[in-house]
């Protein structure tokens, strides 16, 4: 990146930073060698130019913006499979490319192609038999067939028990019959489903000699594969427009007693034989697997998304000027503002914070999986818990955390030439989508109840609930550290007294004479909330361990910026929970007094580091697409240029003062 | 509204209900005459069908979008003129219309004439001299002239005294020499700006016999009254997409030295005489009057948003099933989930409580007002204080409540067919205009500082205040008392504590040498939460008194629920802040079981009444637009009707599978 032409108070900035911003970067990639990959890729990618655009996508019309998104997502992956081709790289470059900052890139309001790649090819190789993956995986790889995954239904989605669409076995044809027997079990959400992809994995409750065995998975051809035309009895469309994601061609299907063949249920699983008869799968519990991956991503995909919107706060914060609270003096840089501070590092931090624990959980989610191929299913419950807690929480925060940027950049921040609004609209998707927060927590909840009742009849613990059993060894309070440590162990502390607090609850209404399912209803609230604090704990004591791993393989500069985040991201969570801190541990007026001063100095002092941080997250701006938070801090300007390509503005006057506003000025309308 | 094809669900839901909606509906007008003119004035101006969408336009491009909105908005005004002629309302029936829920039913995305009436005309009104008045009102009021308001710059929003445009006064020709000294200094954001207006009054520097005396009001003409073609000099045009309210037509506008006539300055307050002499306003503070009335309407416009959200997810989440926590017992309706009560239950009560609190505001700015025409200034600076905190935290509250609601309704929430997306976009877009909310929690905080160094100089304190001194009366906390009188003198102690804490963490800073300035910066973020707390002592007390005073002209049944809201409101709150109670109150931990209890019985109690409660809100399905919250809950046939309405669904094939598809998957792309 060239320092010609930078905005000098941002030049300022990365001349006082105190580390070497590029070791950060090389260290946030894995190393140098990756790094210089991943610049490598994206260097290959955009030269292509797919990301340039004549008029700026946001200013077409919804069906101009699907057609283009068509054209940038093929361009895309022909590029894709020349790197293929290239370094033989397999899977590899698709998820880099498809998952990562690149994709969005090129493709920011979502791809009708992505669930092709991510959902379509990885369930034929989970749940297709042998002889039915060499019949498809070849032509999915190839692209002869586009493929999605249709789960949800317009009236069902979290609770997959309640699907409704059949897919009923007829013995004297070798066929299922696919029916969609209401509006509500019309397939609703899958991504290029609309007018797309050409065939569908659908999931349906199979029905065989008069039973209902549960949902299972079909192949399902929705259009010819010549005309593109929708075949007999698919009835098929998009679902209209949406907050966000308006590339993704999000679409309904419904069915008419569609037949097709019974080699079309995926079989590697359970199977219906010729005669109709139902053969269960032996590893039901597998199926869990896919759905605990893409949970385990989308920690990571909330980094980045956090990582943008900071970058473009932050940079726009030391280029806007605001305000004279000192007479005679310039105005200062917002970033110079406590409150400024207060918002957007704790974006930083953040940042740091779910990266390390997503690759923590990426590790444990590939060590359970080698035990489950191995037959050992014993930790795929907690595995589970975690991912439900960590995907609801880190979803959550990340939308705060890039709406807060978006409102601390002010009323340009509602630009969609910000960037923000855009990222907004990815991030909030992910609150909803693979399992909704709250049932998400909720789920986790009834592992850590049970955690509870295992502790209190004297059984071991999994590693990641142990501390339940270690806190509440001790009668009374132990005095309160104000240190990390001392704070983490207070968040274990208030997890504990949290899932107590609802087991005994729970027990109290069962005693009233509730049933167990109403009184865990009557909880409910309190119990996400324990969720919560369980993630908490989680959260803050994985990114301590894990940097206090990390700080001792970095130049001294950087090892005290990296502690001061792990203590401006502890101490802020402190803050911010004191209610639950005054409650369940011994912390006292006089702490929180320091507390509170510690804060404060940590903003003050990692304030010259502000550029630097999210410069590391090196971000190019072809990726950012930001007017305001660009390298070179030209703000005012390039939000000109934005403007300036306003269809609106290629004429002086509009068309419509001619058609309504004069005649309405004259009173001849 | 007939019950016939009513969703059984929302019917029976109606028929448990305790009280008599028709009541609160009445109530909540104002009278059962006030109603009835509410529902004249909707049905004649919906019965024009201006509303009725050919293509929905959220599927149209930016440009049709604007085009779209000039027509409705010139249909829409030639409807309110012919009201006026009708029954000689005057401006109350503009704002009705306008301001109110009526307005966004047709204009849902903004309306580029809206400016012309909420701020051309006033501020010609409120600064122009009785002559300017003559020449210029009538002009204005006939539409003759299409007028907008010019403040805000690129470069400075909040931070008046910063903007640049430049008004030099020429006396050898008597003119103002209007100029953008730099890009920084283009107006930016006016609504109707860009391609609508074609007079504006612009905030400029005002500079004569090479003197600068500040900010002042000049009317210029920007585009030319027959041809709409930009006057010379008039650089101009619209500033782009935003997250939402596309069609405002927010533009662009710089001077390249335009000049205009002196009689053009606005001279109600300061003058420029012939010879250049500058004359200065004898009540400049009188100019505030503007920005409060602002802003007190601006909580109003929440109370609508808020309302919009919840009666939406409310209804939704009353059709809506999920899940299956009794084995062979039906998915329940996810309404009878605690969690979602709790989402959606405390948007109920704050639409009450913000409607109350706006009521009290509003008296007491026509009281401050009329104080202020009799030359008492007195009270202003606590009207100020009152208005920026109540602005801050009703818009804050609002968005995240319109959020809350959207999210409650899962992916479904997230199509633009729920209404919720677009009112988000509304509600938190007034975060950061008329003020960014940060900075005015902040100004307020002046004002509470200064209070507390009155009360402990031993002065008196202005009403809203006067509890900083009473709850310092005692030296010793007084018992907690766990009840609604009880928690709202709490609240008021958590405030009077805050802003205690922050004066003397100000001093202890001065002490060590940092000057106020830097000392106050350091404090900053204790300060804005000082702020939000006396806010929320505030908004508690006023719901409850306010109430406590209606409820004795209601029914019995209607007083229950109405205080039922009450109690969930302040216990909420209670439970949202318990480690402010904790640390300065004597708040103990069976209090808080007691609350936490408290609060999940009320829940439980206001059950029955959810959906008679947002039906009592009583926004026609014209004006909610929105397939989930329809009164008829008919939920997904609304959308899948939606949904058909896509342009894309007009076509089995999409043109971009011949033209880039079929080529890419035959490899020939």
């Amino acid at each position: 990146m060239s320092n010609t032409k930078v905005n000098p108070d941002l030049q300022r900035e990365r001349d006082k930073c105190t580390f070497n911003v590029t070791e950060l970067i090389n260290l946030i990639d894995g190393g140098v060698q990756k790094t210089e990959e991943r610049k490598k890729q994206e260097d290959m990618v955009l030269s292509e130019g797919i990301h340039i655009e004549d008029v700026p996508s946001e200013y077409l019309s919804h069906k101009e913006k699907y057609e283009l998104a068509v054209k940038k997502a093929c361009l895309l992956f022909k590029v894709i499979r020349k790197m293929q081709e290239e370094d033989n790289a397999g899977m590899e470059n698709y998820r880099a490319v498809l998952g990562g900052k690149l994709g969005s890139a090129i493709l920011q309001d979502g791809s009708p192609l992505t669930l092709h790649y991510v959902m379509f090819i990885p369930t034929l190789m989970g749940q297709a038999s042998v002889e039915q993956q060499v019949h498809w995986i070849g032509r999915a790889f190839d692209l002869n067939i586009i493929g999605t995954y249709a789960q949800t239904e317009l009236g069902h989605g979290t609770f997959i028990r309640g699907l409704e669409t059949t897919a009923t076995y007829d013995p004297s044809t070798k066929e299922f019959v696919l029916h969609s027997p209401t509006l509500t079990a019309y397939k609703w959400w899958p991504g290029g489903l609309a007018h797309t992809a050409n065939y569908c994995i659908v999931m349906a409750q199979l029905y065989t000699k008069g039973q209902c065995h549960g949902i299972h998975p079909f192949i399902v051809q929705l259009r010819d594969e010549e005309t593109h035309m929708p075949l007999k009895g698919i009835k098929i469309g998009e679902i209209g427009v949406k907050l966000g994601m308006n590339g993704t061609n999000n679409g309904f299907l419904g069915f008419d007693h569609v037949r097709i063949p019974r080699e079309h249920m995926l079989m590697k699983n359970s199977k219906v034989l010729e005669d109709g008869t139902y053969v269960n799968s032996p590893s039901s519990k597998l199926a869990y697997g896919t759905m605990m991956f893409v949970r385990v991503v989308l920690v990571t995909d909330m980094c980045n998304y956090m990582a943008k919107a900071v970058t473009i706060a932050m940079r726009y914060s030391a280029v806007r000027r605001q305000s004279q609270p000192k007479p005679n003096e310039p105005e200062p840089q917002i970033l110079d503002y406590l409150t400024q501070q207060h918002k957007l590092l704790i974006g930083v931090a953040s940042v740091h914070a779910f990266r390390l624990n997503a690759d923590w959980l990426w590790n444990m989610y590939n060590n359970v999986t080698a035990e489950l191929d191995a037959g050992d299913l014993e930790r795929l419950p907690e595995l589970h818990a975690l991912s439900c807690c960590l995907k609801a929480v880190s979803t959550a925060d990340a939308a705060e955390c890039v709406e807060r940027c978006r409102l601390a950049c002010g009323g340009h921040g509602y630009m969609l030439a910000s960037n923000l609004p855009s990222t907004y609209g990815l991030t909030t998707a992910a609150c909803t989508y693979e399992g909704e927060n709250t049932v998400l927590l909720l789920q986790t909840a009834r592992y850590l109840v049970k955690a509870w009742q295992q502790a209190a009849g004297g059984n071991a613990l999994t590693p990641t609930v142990s501390y339940i059993a270690t806190v509440n060894s001790g009668r009374r309070l132990p005095p309160w550290e104000n240190t990390i440590e001392g704070i983490i162990k207070g968040f274990q502390r208030v997890a504990a007294g949290k899932i107590g607090l609802c087991v005994s609850n729970i027990e109290k209404r069962q005693n009233t004479g509730l049933s167990y399912e109403d009184a865990w209803n009557m909880t409910s609230v309190q119990l996400a909330s324990a969720s919560e604090a369980h993630c908490r704990a989680i959260l803050l004591y994985t990114y301590y361990t894990e940097t206090e791993k990390i700080v001792n393989t970095v130049s001294p500069a950087l090892r005290q910026v990296l502690l001061q985040l792990v203590d401006l991201y502890v101490v802020y969570w402190a803050l911010q929970r004191l209610g639950d801190l005054l409650r369940f541990t011994s912390i006292s007026e006089k702490d929180i007094d320091e507390l509170q001063r510690w804060y404060e100095d940590l903003l003050t002092k990692l304030r010259p580091n502000a550029v630097g941080l999210v410069d590391a997250f090196d971000i190019r701006d072809e990726i950012l697409r930001s007017a305001l938070g660009a390298y070179d801090g030209r703000v005012y300007e390039r939000l000109m240029e934005a403007a300036l390509r306003s269809p609106l503005n290629a004429e002086p006057v509009n068309s419509s003062f001619h058609k309504y506003l004069k005649p309405f000025m004259q009173g001849k309308l």
